[in-house]
């Protein structure tokens, strides 16, 4: 965002300042002032000191003013469609038929691979812009449906191109071990030594890769294949997280604390020992209720657990086009609520400020002195309700590092 | 819609007529002639009949068409909000703790009662404005949250101007029976007989009742009472429906069979003989998955067997306060197919053919020759994309009667 953002005075409104200490750090009758596109000031309207009464002011009547949405987890940049899988496998095909037809993760590397970088970008941009019409300010955009070189790297560049395109900050994740290709079936460490690891440090010399993900599952990597990527990342000085816990308990959330990652991901299936790993890190959780409800996933992750301990969670979309192509943070709350039972301040601070913690980002996620002046104005006059509502979008207006984006 | 609507040719799309006979009435390459609001014909260009090759002509871009959407179960009219109840729930809060905090049913009836016929009007269009932002074309309304004559009169009242101040076809159900209201606890019949049938005869004789509506379970009326109030719908010559085995299998969808009722919604513990009867009676089965979903219900409604006994599938959102605060016709689509195993073809009939008999409409619903020209053009290639997604809009333009209104 080049252009300059104008110093501003935000009144009348209601603040969810997610500060701790008090539900949502709720502030009536709040202003915030605005300068050179931070946040220099916060509070009730009545204590404002006296240096910000000059400021040009915004009458936000009464609204809601929450820190700009963030999406910690999502997949956006892929090619192709899965609609016709999803509608086979709902007329009763086996999976080895869905798989015959050309389904699957597979058919999404095809896809992905044909495409040319404009058309990721192309295909990328109308779930970007879903999710910035609900209030999103900051993504993270993961690699991992190329699994060559070429591709992983175009898709780093397609998501690094997003932040050209539109009022968002992008944070990318390399997931190169997100799937062995079909070329490699039966050898995933040649994929990683051949492959995953090559493509990694080219990626980081170009500059795109902001920290390193993978997926430890039966059907993926095993731990002491993503312990292999991960000391890479650590080698190149680059964050990890993973993709841990979501169909069994491979121990991956212990692992990757083991490696202070940022965060680990899914955790259906996490035991008391992975709780008391990431506490013990400071992990965050990053929970994905959209993939839950596309699986129909019974087992809840350990929220109660994850509580007691003290682990931040965060909430995600997850969007991607096999498991939850769902591109709603808005609904994502719901969901946490509905079907994790978290509660609407726990869903709220899982995609502001425990979003942020989860991709190490320390000037957002809150309405504060020093943040990055990204934020969201609601048409509604309780938290609770952005939750609460289903398929249901009351954003009025949004500030992109002070800038008014609409 | 006073303004005339000009003739029109649409052409160079993909046509989801829904037709019966081949999956979705699929149509490619296909153009739809429009006259004076109606649909004079529709089909391949090529097969066009040289009548209409003078028409103006809209070039859809290959876009599907659909029929307009049709949501056919709601209770879009209420006052006040009920966010911080589902907060207190999620807090822990225990049923009774939420009642003497003034949730549940009872605080929808307060706010209602207490809300002029303007302020329910200006509560109800941003919910109506969130489904006809998705393509919707006509939406079934009901009262229920009054209770007392006065109220539920202007509920009424409100749900008819709706269809003033918007571009779309409101049909409303009298739903008296909705709840037994505090002042005649333990007094249903009372209520019936004091309040909700002569409240009926006074709606209907001011015009305000397409068919009527009842709540059928072990919280609500017995089956007995149900009777009484159809009785009273039949006397007044008006169709029924019935709110059935959402809780328990109180045999409501066959006793609503029995009276030749429209349809019967909710039907998650409708067992063999009420499938049986609906199947006999013609009775539309209406599915509720936001409820289902709102609620955390485990029990899914026969859906192989309805299928299997011939019963017409309609989906509808069920927009209400309380169970399934929902105004998303799309992510109506994806919890059916998701949730109920719906195939993304039923899905889509359940919200347009079906929905348009569960409220014994003939003029709408598909396209084809004959109905009202409320047809919706989406950004997609597929129909089941529709269904496939989560949380995300690409409704292009939408036809009302003819008239193009975006
Ligand atoms: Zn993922
Ligand atoms: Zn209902």
């Amino acid at each position: 965002m080049p252009e300059p953002s104008p110093d501003l005075l935000l009144t009348n409104a209601t603040l969810a300042t997610l500060q701790p200490g008090r539900p949502y750090g709720l502030v009536e009758a709040g202003a915030v002032a605005l300068r050179s596109g931070r946040i220099a000031w916060a509070g009730p309207a009545a204590e404002m000191p006296a240096e910000h009464a000059g400021l040009p002011r915004r009458d936000l009547g009464q609204r809601l003013l929450t820190p700009g949405l963030i999406d910690c987890h999502t997949h956006i940049v892929f090619g192709g469609d899965r609609a016709r899988e999803f509608e086979m496998r709902l007329e009763g095909a086996s999976y080895e038929e869905v798989a015959r037809a050309g389904g699957g993760i597979v058919s999404s590397v095809r896809a992905t691979r044909a495409a040319p970088e404009e058309a990721l970008i192309a295909a990328a941009l109308p779930r970007l812009d879903a999710l910035l019409a609900e209030g999103l300010t900051l993504i993270e955009v993961k690699s991992g449906y190329g699994l060559d070189r070429e591709t992983e790297l175009r898709m780093l560049r397609a998501a690094r191109a997003l932040e050209r395109l539109r009022p968002v900050r992008v944070v990318t994740s390399f997931l190169g071990a997100h799937a062995v290709p079909a070329e490699y079936t039966g050898r995933s460490g040649a994929y990683l030594e051949e492959v995953c690891l090559p493509t990694l440090r080219a990626a980081h010399a170009e500059g795109l890769v902001d920290a390193v993900d993978g997926f430890c599952e039966g059907i993926a990597f095993s731990p002491k294949e993503i312990s292999r990527v991960f000391d890479t990342a650590r080698a190149l000085g680059l964050p990890v997280k993973l993709h841990a816990e979501q169909l069994s308990d491979l121990g991956g959330a212990a692992l990757a604390a083991g490696y202070g990652a940022l965060s680990a991901d899914h955790l259906e299936y996490l035991g008391a020992e992975g709780v008391a790993a990431m506490a013990r890190a400071g992990t965050v959780a990053v929970l994905l209720p959209g993939a839950f409800y596309t699986l129909r996933e019974t087992k809840l992750p350990p929220v109660a657990g994850l509580r007691a301990a003290g682990v931040p969670i965060a909430l995600a979309s997850d969007c991607n086009p096999g498991t939850s192509p769902l591109t709603s943070l808005l609904l994502t709350l719901n969901m946490g609520c509905t079907l994790f039972r978290l509660t609407p301040e726990e869903a709220l601070a899982g995609v502001t400020r425990e979003a942020a913690r989860a991709l190490g980002i320390a000037d957002c996620g809150m309405i504060a002195p020093g943040m990055r002046a990204d934020l969201a104005a609601w048409d509604v006059a309780h938290p609770a309700e952005l939750a609460y509502r289903i398929g249901f979008n009351p954003l009025h207006t949004r500030w992109f590092g002070g800038l008014e984006c609409n």
